[in-house]
């Protein structure tokens, strides 16, 4: 993987770069749709490439593992082949939704025993056999198996789970670098930053992370339900250690003010359910504020959903259609929110890189932070 | 409108015609996919324009009196407008979603009390005030207010029911005769042959519709649980009373075999939820026969979904891909499994079209009736 670094901002620490891989360009900073299950939910694959348009997308290894497996997955030539996606995939570790399962999980040294969510079946994952699992998905960007501490988190625990995390790191690190890669193109692995909300935690990790010296690294533990402004100074801290010329990946971040934030304080890469599962909820992003389109009000509005036309469903359909379709409880009204909100957040993206480009982003971004702050 | 037959098979009584109406011309045989209220589920309007291609989508009046309502459609200019579709809509009368209220509805000489599915409120359906609904709908052919039977229906309840539905088509006539249209464009009123499975009444029936001198006629009552036989004995009958140079409309039906079985018999027309609602449980209908994608044996098979490539979707996912999809309860599986279908059914219609205008259907027919029964 090749990472150049196009422009940085000079009243800001945000940077347009780009990342090469086997797979294609990757324009920085980029939000990356979540497809979970080897699906965008409610997008086709011809739609997510060409009115979306991300140069990336996510898949959840905890998600893939259970469905449809990895024989099938290796059968199938890894995760692009399966579900037909040519371009750049990156896969999470499996850890986030591990922990998220609470009951059903235990934490140990040698790795996360958990109950699937599907069947009850046990299984367990630990750093190695996590990192096996990336590489048969086949992403072009496989994650370190951490742990997520929740919000808020006593201190004393945040520190235990740290180390734990970093002692995973090495295992996750030793396990892949004998390995050939398995499908002939390169996987790329980044690290996680742990620590929760505490400064001095946050700066260790960061420290033995950046030491790590991997290709790229990522900052996890954050959007877990803290205040955004402990969430911004958390990367501030972090993003002062990382080096500054790697890829900064900021995991399960957030609403379109929190990602110009970050981009502000020097994150590239972000991605969140955030606009795909508000979509379905019937919450629209734009540019000058969000939508419930649900509301009444829109019962007999027959304008376009986005005169941005950012995708087409922005201008082939009216928010009174829209609002519609949820009132009726019909799945293209999910369907065509979800193209919008992803449309937008990767807009925000492309549109942050011009700005960076063009050396007004900082004077961009505060505009848009006040504008996109209100309910429509 | 406009009808004009272009060929007349000479093996069966199967033609090839075109209709032309404001919104366009229709070329028939054809099957009309079901938009119900305002949206065929789980396909953007751009997918059914440019993929699935119909020249006509039928929608229901008793879905779309309930929502969006008739003020909001009215508002909108009408349906086309209103969900986005410039070319032919036909509307239903709303009886046959209103008789399967059974329990929550009361059929008497004046019209028919009914329960919203909804709200549980109470609606009162006449012929006249369902002509009304239907203009404020917009739809290019409106179909008259009838009662459809259910099978197996008792002869003398039939035979009331007929006449009545009788009394019914000079209310719904008399109402429109002295209508102007109200968006400016063509509604062309068609009536419905009813008669349950007697042949005598369906004969008195399809006399009665023939002299009422629409510029189209339907057939309702049938595919509503009877055998295909009779099914077939019926459309014989009533085609050959109805006239022929005017479009026969077979409504409800059915499988990709009935649809030919039933061109053969002298129908131009048909429309069912078979392909759309069977795609949402992962049946998929193809030129050799039916596939059940949820089985397991497609689990590995990576070959594209239809090697026909009638549709994108047929080349761009694999069955192994749509079987994990439906598996994972991921919606896009019904989305992909929809525009297949719809896809096929479309093709069916088209391809029975070339066969009548290239002289050899009842071959074409005969060999794809028996490719078409069978389980994949
Ligand atoms: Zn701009
Ligand atoms: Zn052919």
């Amino acid at each position: 993987m090749k990472f150049t670094i196009e422009k940085k901002d000079a009243q800001s620490k945000a940077r347009a770069a780009t990342m090469v891989t086997d797979h294609g360009v990757i324009e920085t900073p980029i939000f990356m749709p979540v497809g979970t299950v080897a699906s965008v939910k409610g997008v086709h694959q011809r739609e997510l490439k060409e009115e979306i348009n991300p140069d990336i997308i996510l898949g959840n290894t905890y998600h893939l593992y259970l469905r449809p497996k990895l024989d099938i997955l290796e059968a199938a030539g890894g995760l692009h082949k399966f579900m037909g996606w040519d371009r750049n995939i990156l896969t999470d570790s499996g850890g986030y939704q591990v922990y998220s399962l609470s009951a059903n999980r235990k934490i140990k040294e040698e790795g996360v025993k958990f109950k699937s969510h599907i069947d009850g079946s046990f299984h367990f994952f630990t750093p190695e056999n996590v990192m096996e699992t990336q590489r048969t998905i086949g992403a072009d960007i496989i994650m370190a198996f951490d742990e997520c501490t929740p919000y808020p988190c006593d201190y004393n625990y945040a520190k235990r789970s740290m180390h734990m995390t970093h002692r995973w790191l090495d295992r996750c690190m030793n396990h892949l670098e004998t390995l050939p890669f398995k499908y002939g193109y390169e996987q790329t692995f980044f690290p996680i930053v742990q620590g929760s909300t505490y400064k001095d935690l946050r700066k260790q990790s960061a420290e033995y992370i950046a030491n790590a010296g991997a290709e790229g690294n990522a900052i996890g533990g954050l959007s877990v339900g803290e205040p955004a402004e402990e969430m911004y100074a958390m990367t501030e801290v972090v993003c002062d250690i990382l080096p500054e010329d790697k890829p900064r990946y900021l995991m399960g971040v957030g609403t379109p003010i929190n990602i110009l934030e970050n981009i502000a304080l020097g994150v590239d890469m972000f991605d969140c359910v955030m606009p795909t599962r508000n979509a379905r909820n019937g919450m629209l992003f734009t540019a000058h504020g969000t939508i419930n389109i649900k509301n009444k009000k829109w019962e007999a509005d027959f304008s376009p959903i986005d005169e941005m036309a950012i995708t087409f469903v922005d201008t082939e359909y009216s928010k009174a259609y829209l609002r519609h379709l949820f009132a009726a409880n019909e799945y293209l009204g999910k369907q065509i929110a979800t193209i919008h909100n992803l449309g937008f957040y990767l807009w925000l993206t492309r549109e942050a890189r011009k700005h960076i480009k063009a050396g007004d982003f900082t004077e961009w971004k505060n505009m848009m932070v006040k504008q996109m702050d209100k309910r429509l």
